[in-house]
């Protein structure tokens, strides 16, 4: 890679099937974003959108939008608009409450649906609300009916066992990115009896996803990384055909009643994956998330996974060759296959080294104790921002620009 | 009230004090809006401020808004608007997920703090989402450790026993307007050993509250009411001071966390209310609220109360006056200390009867079997208001109008 040049790049760009979508978005000119894995930049149909649903449905319409403008259903509308993104057929995913809450709901489901058996198991890299979530349960049920262990990524097939009710893994690191081969392990923690939830945040939109195809039990996922579905977006929940019908989730609120608007004392739960809804819709919060969905829907996910792995090949080896002997250690696999669509970096100085990218306009992020992110994402971002990423982390570690103390200081949200 | 006319109305609205807040909402010439304890309309403030958030914090400022604009904070600084409107200091209130989820996160609290005791008390009457929560409780931690009672609104206290771990009412009940006495059924509740969790979806802006000054132990309420806070705005969680660090609630998402930015494998709650709160927050729903909340800032809730009382009276006054003889039965408490900021009448053709209205331009809603339910909101709904509903209903019963076929077709909400 040591030959290639910016001029490669910009000719990678012409042929990019892809190049079109960056217009949708809005993002400052010169400013390369490579931190979609945490938030996504705003499209820019989200606006008209959103003052459409603002003034027009919730101001003049009022409370007929409930049925007038399909408030009613967008739970089950988003959720259809998410489904062929991430392997799943209509009906049966549903878009409501965040990860975490929707997590609580799939554990608890899992463990009814295994009698018996206690143990919860993921690995201690996990995202950390997924592990709070098992504590929580923990703490709840009691030591006697909730176990959490932990096994490492490359140990948890072999940490499946008789006592392990539900196993809940993130498919794809929010450190390292490196990604678990989701059929292989859905199929081996179901082997031993167990059931698998997949917390798919940093892989919907990001990696194609293929729940049917792996007989995944249950999944859960957030819209507002790669989906690009705004800040604090709702999160998403799927469960498989054959396990919809099978138990009621504890968070049995009135939108996954079958029959929300009858107002009965006894709670009857939808048929249907709805039953995995649970309080008022946040409207205009979904609003905000379908015109991004709205795109997703032209997207092929097979090109952008294409284009993801050669910007992230790229990024790794030119980061490798531009920047050799600064300390940079690839923290991600090297091996594609492995890695979804972001690359972290362990360095010495890293959070310095990141604030320093930040203020020459290359967003990334810092994760503890010395890991920088960085996420690509094909819909805009082009082969020459990763060039210019690159070049610019070089001229900061050339010139030492991270070793400014206004680099150094720790802001809350890192 | 029979020679109460026109004039007198608009003699009152010429006193009214709370007279220019309805400026601050748009509302279209001719409405009369008696639906606000179902959606609050649209304060005008907040189009401008949804801009902002989208266009600059999210669009612009993307990642650094958690930092920049206080997005991390919103669930507290939310919250801390919220707790005057609801006699709660600041510090003991935080905003996030819906009104169900938070139930649950209550009682599941609520049970913890009263172990050997099971009893989930409530009324029938409640709004059915609160007691699909008790059964959701029920259903997960199984018959041995969650039984549900309902006693009468009437009864209530006299079923409170040494088996009651928690009481969960909602303070103004969502088909007739009555109201319970807070202070009354705190005291006994807890006399008996019991934890009482107010709902307070039908008080927060609608009436006066003084949780501390009941010594009431939780709330939940929902914004999207009395509030304006939007279609599905988020909901608030009040847990009195002695209560906060007393047990964990077992949705202990990141955001419930001590310090969620450390991402530790292991969940440390957060000493203050912040430990009711769960997933990343719902970012763009919040910021929807956050000027409604502001026009709240600006009101004194006695006058409020004040004027909502007058208009429930005359309302009760005019249509008992003016439609004599044509079937309508108050089914809401005729004293007003006894009832909410909103009034219902029975009538065997409610349903007709609440289309022809809201044909006519007078929205207000209908519940099962025979309720028709009118909410009186001081900040936008005048006097006269109350004399044009009337007069328009009159008209609507002497000819007959709501015979009409088109009225008789019951939509999916109704």
């Amino acid at each position: 890679m040591t030959n290639f040049t910016r001029d490669d790049a910009l000719a990678l760009d012409a042929q990019d099937s892809l190049a079109d979508f960056r217009g949708q978005f809005q993002l400052e000119e010169g400013l390369i974003y490579l931190d979609g894995n945490s938030l996504g930049p705003l499209p820019k149909a989200t606006m008209a959108r959103m003052q459409e649903a603002i003034t027009v449905e919730w101001g003049r319409d009022l409370i007929t939008s409930w049925n007038k403008h399909g408030w009613m259903d967008l739970p089950r509308s988003l959720g259809n608009k998410i489904a062929p993104l991430i392997g799943a057929e209509q009906g049966q995913v549903v878009v409501g409450d965040s990860t975490s809450v929707n997590v609580f709901k799939l554990l608890a489901a899992g463990l009814k649906m295994n009698p018996g058996r206690k143990v919860i198991l993921s690995d201690p890299g996990n995202f950390p609300t997924d592990l709070y979530m098992i504590q929580g349960l923990r703490e709840f049920l009691g030591d006697d009916r909730v176990e959490m262990r932990l096994a490492d990524e490359t140990e948890i097939i072999d940490a499946v066992d008789d006592d392990t009710a539900v196993v809940l893994l993130t498919h794809v690191n929010f450190r390292t990115g490196r990604m678990y081969d989701m059929k292989a392990v859905t199929e081996a923690v179901q082997a031993k009896g167990a059931v698998i939830v997949w917390d798919l945040c940093h892989s919907a939109g990001a990696v194609p996803v293929d729940l049917a195809g792996c007989n995944a039990d249950m999944a859960v996922g957030c819209s507002y990384k790669y989906l690009n579905g705004g800040p604090g977006a709702p999160a998403f929940v799927y469960v498989a055909p054959r396990h919809q019908d099978k138990v009621i989730q504890p968070l049995s609120g009135w939108h996954g009643h079958a029959h929300p608007f009858t107002f009965d004392v006894d709670y009857t739960p939808a048929e249907t994956a709805s039953r995995y809804l649970c309080g008022t819709p946040a409207v205009l919060s979904m609003r905000a998330l379908e015109p991004a969905l709205d795109m997703w829907g032209q997207v092929d996910m097979r090109q952008v996974r294409e284009k993801s792995v050669k910007l992230c090949e790229m990024f790794i080896e030119l980061v490798e060759s531009r920047c050799a002997g600064h300390g940079f250690e690839l923290a991600s696999p090297r091996d594609a296959a492995m890695r979804g669509s972001q690359v972290s970096f362990g360095h010495r100085d890293g959070y310095a080294i990141v604030q320093a990218l930040i203020a020459d306009k290359v967003i990334g992020d810092f994760r503890a104790p010395n890991l920088m992110r960085f996420g690509f994402t094909p819909l805009y971002t082009s082969y020459a921002d990763v060039w210019d990423a690159v070049d610019r982390l070089v001229r900061i570690m050339e010139t030492r620009a991270y070793d400014r103390p206004e680099f150094k200081t720790r802001a809350a949200v890192t």
